[in-house]
């Protein structure tokens, strides 16, 4: 089993920006967490963060085939990018959203995701460790067989 | 450690309504399982599900100072309830939010949760699992002394 | 056949409350009226009223493989309850509104009914004999087996 | 005692069109029954439909004094005709809107009736019956000597 | 004279509940110091506080003819109720509104009152103050046979 | 000098309908004021009045070339008809909008003018001396050549 | 008859100000032509212009009793002057609203007017013409005891 | 395979109203150029231009079993027919959506249209050629028995 | 203690205009009466009433340091003017806010107020009476040395 | 004559993404299709297909005098992407929007297209063939000197 | 070159009110810099400041033929004078805009400005440098004669 | 001093792209301008430009800790990239915010830019000037310490 970690813009960033909301931890510290527990479960995981929408497409386009789910913070393109939402959905794989923030308790234009309608589910606002209860439930998800 | 897990509105039929959109596990036993995670992990749970949003609000008032945290299901109340609100905010407690379906894919109704603005984060779309996740999150959060 | 005939919040004043709106029978004449009729056509009639959201919801869940249908104003409810609406769905049962007033004269908060995209058909404005013609249309649409 | 039955735009298709929705009796069938019905409450119709709405608009303002009640199904009309509208409150009679399918399950712009406010109630959703239950409605009405 | 003061959702939490917005006092204590302004004033009051929206509606439903006037507090429910509403205008008793906080400077989902439109005036965010300026205008607006 | 003056659905009715807000002078009894007033003005007018969109834009589209202006009060049409839009627009010339009663205090459907756009001016809520208001001004812009 | 003629802010610019738009006759020259006019008629006029709206409401107020009918162009104070409203409204007076552009061919912050709603009728985009066919209809309608 | 070709309202102004917007050849001529190009295909034509909503809903509905497909131009009608809507679905043929100007650079009324949620596709702002590449279209998609 | 009590445009009409809606008591009886409690609870008070913004703005600005409360009923300006938000909140001063009417029950242009996010609190509806409650709020939260 | 072919996020899974929506050939097939057209009519075609918006502007910019137009279908950037709308409307040069699929039939955000307002005109909704038919327009629009 | 400098309601608090918003500077202070600027760049400065919207259209009507452009902050009649809007366009002289705070970071309210469709340009958030950078804009604009 | 210029989507055609809407410098002349303004008040430049957002982004984040200050005009992107919101945001620098035309004038979509809520103030309208002066405005802000 193989699942791609994606990170969109600004993710880069963690650890340095804006702490309080966003936690301590570079993604580096949060990936070595994932890959870890993704070990501890027999599964593959590659990571990807790019602060360009085409970039991010390309991968995910290329993840069709390749991998069997994919975890995804798009970051500020969560909000705007109906090209992502397009790649995701053409992917045909198990979606999984995280945000490290609560988005619905922020501005306005952070309410609407354009990736929830193409993802099977989410987690926000529960900080990095999002991204490894995203890990559990795609693992526990694919292995029962379910997208 | 203490944790309340209250599930509102039709939540009971749970396995019974929609298997297709809420899955085929009963709330018994999806509340089974969360008392064995809990357990594994020291933590006491107590189940609190009504129809009633008096009685869900007369609950999560009595939980201040009882317990640590909360892990609501709101149901339909979620969309609607500014009371339920009230009270989860008057709790002083962290929340967890989880929602068995993923409720941005559904009517526009179900995107507002008036359940978000008080919570720590949230979980939907994952199926009974969310509680698990949410359960796990409280426990490493409440261990953190994080809100 | 069996129908469940649900009055919410404030229809237990009929009779009393606004006449010129509602009509001068009370909720008891209107239902022994029903009562009537139901028995002419050979069907079961049984009735419910309640100012208590949950109250209303607990009702119509246990009405499932009990009844064949239901007949339901909601009141107030109609315009805000998304439990209700919930609860209505799950029964999987043909479901038939009744407003005694125009709704679509009076606030525009009225306007919009929760209920209706869970209902097969609806009766509005026609004063007390919307809950006869409901009747009727239950009997001979469950008679040809639609919902 | 005298109603007018009018249908508007494309209901001269019922039985061809999309038979899942709008049933599978043709609008000759349909006035036949009524025809009956009214027969046996000694009431007299009259029938018109058209696709042209200003022939719908001049049928309508005829009726005023010939006429003790229109039931009316406007079709798409029902939607976008200020002028039917204008039409069927210089009648001062009482009007009775029906519509066969659930036009409140239905798009957006079926979702507002510009007759609603004319009429004295109305009927959705409940198939063809629902010209019965209305005329049902109109003779009880009107014999009650209500608008 | 009688009066009948209601109090929704929450409010049993005054004095615990976020102090800074809503003052150190708890409802006993607003309540007996109403009490005793309306023995001063000749007048008798009776308290209701549920956090059940049926309980509410139960008793201000039997207020009628029993009692000469209404204060209320509905709590969240005064944004989302139409019930209540109904409720309230079936008593057809003069209503003072009254909210502790000035709900105009928070959440846009405050913004709105479903209990305005049916009641004679209202007082909000002078705090707990506000019940006993809303005791005021009713006894004086009744003693001068306004509604 | 000639001018069209042309009436939309349910002017026929004018003096029957509604005579509180539409006045009790008949759309003959109008014309013929009209028709003396262009006489003595040295103006030739010609009348129409349909119930029929189709009728009416057939009628406009004929002007071009034959009249120097036209007088138009489109009932109902003038909130929904973009055809009608379109065919004044197209015939180039001026066009005088008539209102009788205050569109502008009636229901808000009837607040948006799709005449207004392609009008040069227009006269509201002045009763069926708008209708001369109309004339006169067309007279004179037409003298002063200006469209 | 005594008529008030009231022109708000900028229209003293009348005939320097865009005249494409607004026309080259100055308002001196405007005013002179509708006295001419309303001695023929053997009405009485006064005319008041202020750029400033507390200047408009003193001369509104002081209208009430002195005058039998008000002809105003309030200039873009027509849009966003509740103050101006209510001071139209309390002299219970008719009033009669002049436009000399068309503003519904202009910025959308043009199309709604706080004046209609307190005015008997109006005439917009007719130019300076409009003044005096709103005089014509004041006279005629105050002749006939309308308001 | 026949192809009935429908223009709505104006259309039959082509050539003279607006040039610049909408082309300087007549309808025939579009018509004749079109028929030209049928021949050529193997493919009969045939035309309808109404102003009248209903006489292109009455011609639409006759299009039923007798051609394979329809290439309209609703004109104004786009804008505001839900009837022109339910005839185009009801008659279940492939309906290709022409439009000679750019609408989505006109006014916002233009911007939506009712024939596009019932076309199989459309062509807009490439002038009478639309007409041309529509027939293409639905030659092309026709024969390979696509709707 | 010092309070300034400002009244905006229209409000020197009180007891003329719409006695229905607004009482029948004069500006200077409901002065008079405010300037009696004043007196027993030792309070000075000083009056403003204009119909110009610029004139209310000039005196709101000089309460600062002269004054330690504002009681205010901004009229019709209430709902229109951001600057007199922005004097008021330039006071730093406690601002309590007067309706006479309740402002909630009349045109949606009065259901927004931009004084009450710069009030501590406000009353509505009560008639003059809040003028006096106003000043008792205002005593007592000064005493209590509230803001 | 030299036409730009360019083709925005995620065309390049034409033929696999999808295909009951966007058909089964791929974009290498489309574009052989579409170049051996362009032979046959004497026009050069150049192709550029990215998923990166900025890949997309710069070979936009580039086109300016290089191309005598541009076909496009930029995917989901053509409902978010002012900074192409800028890039387009720069060249100066006709633009031919594309659709394969009806947009207008799918989520409400893809209603509205920012290429529409800089293009000459589109096609949407008609398959692969739709940029066939663009072809066919640029070489006889711009063979005939229109923009 | 003469400037005229405009300042609106409260800006004569400048210093005082909200000094961590607006600065610490005094409007004379500011003005007494913009003066010795103005006379390093030999240009003539009028300054005038008016809490009256109507001294300040009576101000900038007379601008017209005596100054050569116009820097105003119109404080919060920004965001609701019409009449503000209608006067600046009429003297047809460049207008630039100023202001002290960032309006897009404050109340909603705050977003729009009715000055910006009327001036040249502006400058908003960067304190009192603000009126500094306008006038050298006005200076450089000015002398390039560019409006 | 160090300071970061940054240009977004085709601010690399100034000169060259709508020079009656942006004037006729190009952005290298308009740098060039600027480096030298720079030299005379001792400051450090760079400049970037880029029609890619993912560059933007890229750039933005590197600015941390090695400028003082962010000048920025997004084009395109200033109303719809919340991910270069979120970059400028994560910097923690002063953000200058520059737009050529008066954003405001122009389409309706490019009256919100999401810079404004993260930058100090901005310019715009003002032609190529604006960078200049936010270069001032920068330099003064920066060295007063001033964020």
């Amino acid at each position: 089993m193989k699942i791609l970690v994606v990170n969109g813009p600004n993710l880069n960033l963690l650890g340095e920006r804006e702490p309080g909301l966003y936690g301590s931890r570079s993604l580096e510290e949060i990936n070595a967490g994932l890959g870890q527990l993704a070990e501890e479960k027999g599964v593959s995981l590659e990571f990807f963060q790019s602060n360009h929408e085409g970039a991010l497409i390309d991968t995910i386009q290329a993840a069709r085939g390749r991998f069997d789910g994919i975890i995804i913070n798009a970051g500020g393109l969560t909000h705007t990018s109906v090209a992502l939402h397009d790649a995701l959905k053409a992917t045909d794989l198990p979606i999984f959203e995280v945000h490290i923030s609560n988005i619905y308790q922020r501005e306005v234009f952070r309410h609407q995701s354009l990736i929830s309608p193409v993802a099977t589910g989410g987690i926000f606002g529960l900080g990095p460790m999002g991204y490894r209860l995203a890990l559990e439930a795609a693992c526990e998800l694919l292995a029962a067989g379910k997208k």
